[in-house]
């Protein structure tokens, strides 16, 4: 395991996180590579595990370094005041000293409204809690899919109404180490936002891939891309979720009733195809209201596309040849069927890697595509 | 432009493409790359000769090769009749002998029924058309997104019913060629099934995109990956979209119907987190139904994730223990980004080898987390 190469010349020394769950786990792996200490905290202590070992720190764990900066929670919207109240009272999971009596607490759920009311509640004064959501996220959860550049080049909105300035500093901070572009919103205009940009786009999904139960099979077997990426959201978390959905009411309502009203003229007009016509139109336009992807990666890769044997061996072989070309693969993708006796392989590389790596897996008779 | 390495042993001489789009010069690739003469039509000239470019042989065009034994109309769905009428008078599209008398015909358009009511119509043999649907596509529309290996691995529609057994031959050496597994079924099933596959996502993709319409820009800004995603279809062409979304009425309309009843009780369910829970957990369960990225049976495999450094030579360390453990790797993802000193692989196998695996890493030193 080699070390982060960045010094921390920075305020934020150590940050503990409260969820290692992929949002959680991601902030710690973009922290960890600017030099700052990380240390997580999960009920489920395989997931906590995993997340330490991708953090690859344990031996600096001493001394000063216990004192903690800032509290990032990263659990489920509801469950934020009560992590809040269990790290003052230095509860059971907190087992790390946190005598940092000027201590900020951040959260990064999708909804603000509802925690800012919460946390009300707890001893916190209103000052150092920073209620923040950071616009990227995966329907596939957990540490495993954590990525440190999850962040990079996305929007990240926060709340700075009544915060301390030092504690929305330190969270700033916390974003621009994570690679995101800052924007103060209000909870309640975020809530309406994200009511249409997220939670509606998550109902719908939903809603189309219900539809799917009761089908034949043999329907399924016909699925193509577009139903793929429709329904890619449709997977997570039901718990999540209907946490979400439920604290967003009074947004969400009115946008579901203005597609109900939108559905109920499409099926009374289906039979014309001039009315489908600028139907389709309008989707068109509205697909191209969305801004462009600065959501994640910016990152260009170059794709190289192999054909091999689908049996045990190839995949091996194949990489023995990466290695021996000396190149760095970025991603991969493999598409095959059952009974299908030929896989197709596509590398990501560096432009440059992709190039070298055609000519020699090319000159090594590899059944090797030209990069795109 | 290199020359096809394959030599053609086959009974498909030369193909007669018309309709130079993804789909026409996509399969117009695969076939020159199999050795196979392909000529392209359009009635749009910029495309056709984009296409002809793309399949680098006019040099060939000569003599006997002249003799087509196919041709595949890759134009939306209600132009399909007509153009079989323009190639059997010859009309001005035509301009190449097409002396073959047993010519079979085959189109790859998103609906079946209709296309082959309409042919009735004409004056061709039912038994020499082949009606068709290859499960690949692009929202991107275009000789220019064409690739040789858009159809591999993919699903292959076709309805084998009053076909001749020397048209089905050709048929079938076409899609075996373009590296897709064939499925037959009758059209009326077919239609059915994509009602459910990939109209209904289109009609509610393009649904979900039409309430962005009107909406603040700030809005917007807070965009992620989920509205993305559920939104990619709706940027589809509205010309063919109201073809095939009014060509099949009769199946897509109960399901429209049915997805707004659902739609009704998720309205008036919105307050109860008990209800979202289960809404949220039938839209998981939907969605597992999609069987894995390019049809085939429904497989769902067991991910074993290992934390690896992040330099070349590891992967390939990685796939000799796999060789070594003798178990097949069915899929893999690697999350990592520039500069992170660790990266994790996903491994998908099977749950006996990832079993198995688990033990022969843990054995050899890996940092392997348990399968999942």
């Amino acid at each position: 395991m080699t070390s982060p190469t960045n010094v921390n010349s920075s305020s934020l020394g150590h940050v503990r996180i409260v969820g290692a769950g992929l949002i959680g786990t991601s902030i710690g792996l973009a922290l960890r590579k600017a030099g700052i200490l990380v240390t997580m905290v999960d009920s489920d202590k395989a997931a906590q595990s995993l997340a330490e070992d991708l953090m690859g720190q344990s031996a600096e764990l001493s001394g000063d370094a216990k004192v903690v900066d800032l509290v990032l929670i990263a659990t489920p919207p509801l469950a934020i005041a009560s992590v809040v109240e269990q790290v003052l009272d230095k509860g059971p999971d907190m087992v790390q000293n946190l005598s940092n009596l000027s201590l900020t607490f951040m959260d990064v759920a999708s909804i603000k409204s509802q925690p800012l009311l919460d946390i009300t509640e707890t001893a916190l004064p209103r000052g150092r809690f920073v209620a923040s959501h950071p616009m990227a996220g995966r329907e596939i959860g957990g540490a495993e899919s954590a990525r440190a550049d999850l962040f990079q080049g996305c929007i990240w909105a926060y709340d700075p109404h009544e915060v301390e300035p030092q504690s929305l500093a330190l969270a700033l901070e916390l974003i621009s180490i994570c690679g995101a572009s800052p924007l103060a919103i209000s909870a309640h205009e975020h809530d309406r936002a994200v009511a249409l940009a997220s939670h509606l786009p998550q109902a719908i999904s939903t809603l189309l891939a219900r539809q799917l139960n009761g089908a034949p099979d043999s329907y399924l077997e016909l699925s193509g891309g577009g139903l793929r990426d429709t329904t890619r959201i449709a997977a997570s978390s039901p718990k999540l979720w209907s946490e979400i959905l439920s604290s967003n009411v009074e947004a969400l309502k009115p946008l579901l009733i203005g597609l109900r009203s939108d559905l109920d003229e499409l099926i009374n007009n289906l039979e014309s195809p001039q009315f489908l016509l600028q139907f389709i139109e309008g989707g068109n336009q509205g697909r191209a209201r969305i801004p462009g992807k600065h959501g994640g990666l910016s990152r260009s890769y170059t794709q190289l596309p192999v054909v091999i044997e689908d049996k045990p061996g190839q995949l091996a072989a194949l990489f023995d040849e990466c290695a021996a070309a000396e190149v760095n693969i970025e991603d991969l993708a493999i598409e095959h069927s059952p009974e299908q006796f030929t896989g197709l392989i596509t590398l990501s590389l560096s432009s440059d890697d992709a190039a070298k790596l055609f000519i020699h897996l090319e000159a090594a008779g590899w059944k090797v595509h030209s990069p795109r």
